[in-house]
């Protein structure tokens, strides 16, 4: 299951956007002033520390829109796995092109490796389950397409992208509605006939209803051990299960044991450290 | 020394843009389906942890840009302690409104409260000597002025926030440049008289040669205990002393006890976790 | 099941965008040279032709961002029957406000209602059985969100917002894949566990081998009456059924008559002829 | 008279703009897990119905846009008759690139081909004589400059594209400047010397006022063809002279043979319908 | 012959941008840190140089969009002469507010005053002739529409918009077309009926070809003054007469003197100097 | 002390919007009507004036981005001498391109060549003495990132770009803060390390309030030559001193003499004439 890119029509703005940021109305004055344009730099993007790579086509894109000229060569792929020190790509050219555009390549590789890494530690300590790591939308503002994008990467599935691809019930709309039941009702009168409908329960009474009304998946939220088990078991494939909820790498194996489909993690996106990722000059 | 809010120039868009990456091309299907429109709601932003809070102006447009009629009427200010449970702000209106506007307001107020709540923590762990807490260039990419927001809402302090409002000599300019004065003499001469000069400094010998050249900041990269003190000696007030790298909670109150005036901190805006903040239904 | 308007950040933007279209650089030259500020003007929006009117909220604000103290009243709402001269909505204010507006407001609601009673007609023509309209990708380029919203005012319900909120596996896609199944199991290895797949299928060869691999829905494409028929037996319930190719208000009925849940038709949006209606001076 | 294309700089921000909207935060889900990356892709764009063909460069725009790769060779030009499956274009390349733009490129085509063949019928009708057909400012919101153009390339002529490059004074105009003559001149002593002046007259008696205050165009509105024809001897040459109202294939020729220059039909843009036009893969 | 104020909707982004430009990432740090928030000022703007105003809407708009509560009156309205130290408009508020969007109001009102002072200078050196003095497209990038603002609040007359809105065959467009009468012929045939077409000749000769071709408007460029009056004489009201090059306040009256239409200056919009325009706080 | 080119990330989009504004929703239809597509033209862009030119960049990318084939070489750099008639570039390629170009091309070259002349004259007239030349805040809105980069082109510094990246404390800041010393600490108090202060004296008792609280630099405004003496001789180094008021190509000189490090001219950006620049086919 290869990893796709995204279409470069939804990154590049972004990229754009971020340099913009940095550069300000007068630009890199530090680089400007020191490097004559002739200048010319190899430098190598390292890793500091273990975890799996992501966002080398936003890095590309950064230095490329800074100066087409640069070369950015990836020796390794979004979702490979680094070890500290590994060289993750070469990039050459100008160095005021290379130096001007570091930071931001650099932020973006940095937060997207942060997030495939800690996805990919959560998926492997769930490996020898039938679970899958999922993604929220607790995703850092306007970031959200390229957080999703670095979940798949560490080995994650993801979750809805918005609040329009697919209908998601919580305890609000379940007491605005009077019921699960009632809730379920009144969203699949509404929604087209392509568009799933997850429950969030908090009870296996909840659940019973939930899976009577009909439903796509069903949200387990902060349910013990327990009764994700007996959950599970009620369910009998009749829906997705998901797990949410106190996820740690140490939890999550045994959440994965109660049999549940997916366990979706919040912090993945709003909580993963960066990556560190630098780039160093070659002598 | 109270906290400025941004101006809404700077933050509206970035809520708007926010809102629309969530709203998708449909909206929220699933509140519109289950929520009549006169169903009105009380809601409470309550902390589920303890921190410094910030965004609630984000928060309170999120909210306001989706139905001008929810009333959001913070409780506590930016830069305030909450501890668990403390409620944080009220939110009232259209059900509608308030519960697709929620996951966008609550992304912000959960970011920037976590920014500002590892500011805080540093900055409580350093506050009996003279040290300040600074961020670095390594914020999130679109987010810059918010996220140095935030470390100002934890009592941190901000560094520069572009390559272009102040000029910071590496160790890549040093190199390029041939030397530690001539890359000071470089940039001094390009750039205007309202831009200060900081350069990064890894050994001693080069921080005497940087204030021989005169500078107005000293970055003393990762160097040692004994280092820093030395360098503090050395520099003599002649520039602002800044040091950087492994810093934690725990090794910040040593370094700030070399006398050093500022410790800036990457991880404050990359690698911060959120702080929970949650909406609670009133009854 | 009452229609729930579209947000206002995702209307503003493109009603914004066509005023600025109609008054390029130098505004509406002529009623600035004959209206006086202080003219009054009361107006009357009708309808010309029977019909189903929509794009009302639209209306409202390409007079709102003209001049906001024009006041537009809809004396009906979207969804709505109109005979020939029927009153949709009062509009008064200063003339060069209402006459600068006028053109792009109509032009939002001859449009959006021409779709919305084509939709009704044929909504009407297969009312009497279980099946329902459903509109396509086959939309104006820019105007999506308002399309789909006018063929919800129409009665009938959306397929797919765009490539990414549901798979939707053509012949293209089977001729790569080498096979229906393959091709499905491709989709589901790859998608979220919110995404619905459908496969289009020519033969009831391909729609059974579609659902011995499990689908959410099968598109019987350009099938005869017999197939159409022959289909919904094979089917019986495991799959959303859905019929295209050649609808029109004579064929609508039959086609549904076969038992399909849904009758797709990308003329709705691509070729509806616009509702004529016009803003009338009151005297 | 050869088309002149649009500026590139005027078509492309519309057309990545209607990619972006298909493309949705996720992507074309369904190509990226079914076609491998260098599956490669031979298609044809193909005419399904007579008409006259407009927008090739829309489309070209859209496959280079995904993919630059992707070679779109257009086999016939703007503005050329097309019948029943005769070939538009190849378009070769990576299949996921032609898979992705393929709807929005024809969702291009078939409405500007629509447009141009709905203009191509109407101006055949009236070849025998001296009328032109020319659009209105009833076109699509968002797509003006381009759907004025497919009214080039069907063999029409342009009415005003806005508000602001020529006066159109109208009955609401008339009535609150008191007069026709009163407003023509009210309009002349405040537009440019290069701004033109129509006025839209419902009687001969205010034809004969508008010629006498002077203007460069009369626009008789829903006139009968007894009407037409004294109007245009009324006229004598001494202004352009422009029929609308009720125009069909039918009218348009006895309308023309009442000596009009110009015939002005809305439902050029806002009404026809798509032109079918289909991309086959080449087997 | 009063003015039209121009769209907020063409106005606002302008200032919006102007406004951003300024504020950079971090806002009024000066004023932030000075000025407590209930810091109120009574400030009056006043011009320190004779002239005619222009622009007060757009500083209106530049203290609103920072701080809605300030309150802007102003005093005289745009076009109004002012001596110096005449009080343009009050601003009252927050000092904050004031402070933070006064250079940017001062840079809109300053430069367009500047634009509106010289033409009306230029004005009053022809009032005593039928010469109206009228602008070019030698505009400030992106200022196009307020800059033609100006020169009518100056008294002046607008020239065309831009490459669109009017057709002006200039002396390589007649080298191309190998001639005056050949390139109104291309011209003719190509533009809409309510595109007027001027041409530019140089001789006498060139004259009488463009007049018998049929033109609305002629451009004497460069001509002696002997043949402008010559000039004005083969026209003899056949075509709008236009003088350009070299004008300046001492010759524009020996032009206006040789009964030409219209004299257009570049230096209107490109080298005027602005008005000098200050804000003072009451006391 | 070469000229950096800004980067294409910040120019690019100001041309853009530049050569939109100009082309509107038709394009040139002058050139299109009578250039046929296959006429090629070759131009010389050739200063009419003495002078200093500048812009050069972003006339070569309004005709690549109108038409990429036209090769557009520059044959002085920013920053060069020109005399009247002198060649800056040559312009070949498709006549349509480079007339469609043209204007907007000749609009920035002319506007930023001029500020770069005015800045080198004055530069010039005070190249004996230390004292530089530097602009201010009072640029085009829209336009600071290239007017400022025009001024370094003429010979001069910046002064700081916006609100943001320096303090400056005014007359107005001191009011409020109840005096120059009091200002200076709130401004202190609240900024990073890497912001400069400067303070605007009126007096040489405030010159000596504002030396001891300590500042990078004073204004000494509107100050007699004498005053301006006293105060270089009370600074003794301690800040940088800058001369603002009244500075002419005459006062300049003896401004300077005094000793001050920097005059600031506001009328650099704000009224600096155009430079002649046109475009002469080559014959």
């Amino acid at each position: 299951m290869p990893l796709t890119p995204l279409p470069n029509l939804i990154v590049e703005p972004i990229v754009r956007q971020a340099l913009l940021e940095d550069l300000g109305r007068a630009g890199d004055i530090t680089t400007d002033a020191v490097a004559p344009p002739d200048c010319m730099a190899k430098t190598v993007m390292a890793a500091r520390q273990e975890g799996v790579v992501a966002g080398l086509d936003l890095a590309a894109l950064a230095f490329r829109l800074i100066d087409p000229a640069v070369s950015f060569k990836p020796v390794l792929a979004d979702g490979a796995f680094v070890s500290p020190g590994a060289t993750v790509a070469t990039v050459e050219g100008a160095a005021r092109g290379i130096l001007s555009a570091e930071r931001v390549a650099l932020n973006f590789v940095g937060r997207l490796s942060g997030i495939a890494s800690a996805t990919a530690k959560l998926a492997a300590a769930v490996a020898h389950t039938n679970a899958r790591i999922v993604c929220t939308r607790k995703t850092t503002p306007l970031l959200r397409s390229i957080e999703k994008y670095a979940v798949r990467a560490g080995g994650g599935a993801n979750h809805r992208f918005g609040l329009d691809d697919a209908a998601l019930i919580k305890d609000n709309h379940i007491a605005i509605a009077g019921g699960v039941a009632e809730a379920i009702g009144r969203v699949r009168a509404n929604v087209g006939h392509l568009v799933k409908i997850e429950v969030e329960v908090d009870t296996l009474a909840q659940l019973e209803e939930a899976l009577g009304a009909g439903v796509d998946a069903v949200l387990l939220d902060n349910m013990s051990l327990d009764d994700l088990r007996r959950g599970v078991n009620i369910i009998r494939g009749r829906a997705v299960s998901e797990a949410s909820g106190r996820v740690t790498l140490e939890s999550a194996p045994e959440i994965a044991a109660t049999g549940v489909d997916l366990i979706s993690v919040g912090w993945l996106t709003h909580s993963a450290p960066t990556l560190d990722v630098g780039l160093d000059t070659m002598t």
